[in-house]
């Protein structure tokens, strides 16, 4: 399988975490989009992805799927041990609304500031800006923090009682708001303290050893 | 079971067409909440849901499950036939991917646009709009029509070669749209063909009738 993405973006990171979890990571050719020259905004490759996201997953038939989620949602469907999609009914609803959570309340938000009221990925790629909006979703990101800070006060992962793709989307949102200095506010202690519990997990290791190493 | 919906709102249409798909709206008991008077923005309301988003189902033992994915993934989850989100792996990666790009390239546009750029659900309810952004999202969700037309003149339904979740997501879009008026552009053959085939579908007119008898 092949994996279109960038090294440290914190969209790839949800994917390459996963990928780890499942102990997937051997089977993937990691192909290099560059981000920072808008190489993911570039015809090439709105052929591949029309939403011109990384990452992209490309199965050896040439079928490709986008979006984190529905990468996700695959490979748990692939390999069973250990589920990141949950198992019954109700674990696979709560699982999908707090990952969904996670990217409306927090990752998109963060990432929805960077590209609209930071210079983002530069005048080349920023071709339209919305400083107003950016800030609104910075705001709405903080916002996220203090709600899945109250959230984890209560139980130990972002959907329930074990690790799951929801947790690995908080995870993304929290990559991207260090990447671009958006602090935690320092009453988060519950989020806090998850977040240092996730950076124990092998998964969440190999991924940072990998963004060390950078581009291969 | 129980769900907090608004009788003709587009994201409500989702679930309530996956009910009917599942043959579950016989168990379904639901509660209006009114979007025109800005219900879903109430404290009251965000207890339930944090994102103030409908639908919401509430299940008997009073476990809560937001986000129309979510719910369809639960409902899927708990009735085998017909199968919405997908039987083999990679159903369920590409049924989950097309759902989510019919919400960012479409439906969440949609959305986006009436909320900022229309009187939306009018002065009350709508305490900030940002015009400039909700015109870059109608002129996102009219490349989203063309994008989906594109991709219908190759395959009958939104994810390939049968009806799911994915073409429930279309749907809403095609509510939404319909809704403020926006126009589906006059070239757009195999979406306007796709639409009147899903007209005929058993749920898509069960829909349409409970929403013709209004709150009931």
């Amino acid at each position: 399988m092949k994996i279109y993405d960038w090294f440290n973006g914190p969209y790839p990171a949800r994917v390459r975490i996963a990928l780890a979890e499942k102990g997937l990571l051997p089977k993937i050719e990691f192909i290099p989009v560059n981000l920072w020259t808008g190489e993911h905004k570039k015809p090439e490759f709105l052929a591949i992805n029309y939403s011109g996201t990384l990452p992209v997953l490309e199965l050896s038939d040439g079928t490709r799927i986008a979006e984190c989620t529905a990468i996700t949602q695959y490979l748990d469907s692939l390999v069973g041990e250990p589920t990141l999609t949950g198992e019954t009914p109700v674990e696979k609803g709560l699982i999908h609304m707090m990952t969904k959570r996670a990217e409306i309340e927090f990752l998109d938000a963060v990432s929805t500031y960077f590209h609209h009221a930071t210079p983002g990925l530069g005048p080349e790629v920023e071709l339209y800006q919305n400083a107003e909006w950016g800030g609104r979703m910075r705001d709405k990101a903080i916002r996220g923090m203090r709600y899945f800070d109250n959230l984890l006060k209560d139980q130990p992962f972002v959907a329930g009682d074990r690790f799951s793709m929801a947790d690995i989307a908080v995870l993304g949102g929290m990559i991207f708001a260090s990447l671009v200095q958006l602090p935690v506010p320092d009453e988060c202690a519950a989020l806090r303290a998850w977040h240092a519990r996730m950076q124990e997990r092998p998964s969440v290791q190999t991924w940072r050893a990998m963004v060390e190493r950078g581009v291969a």
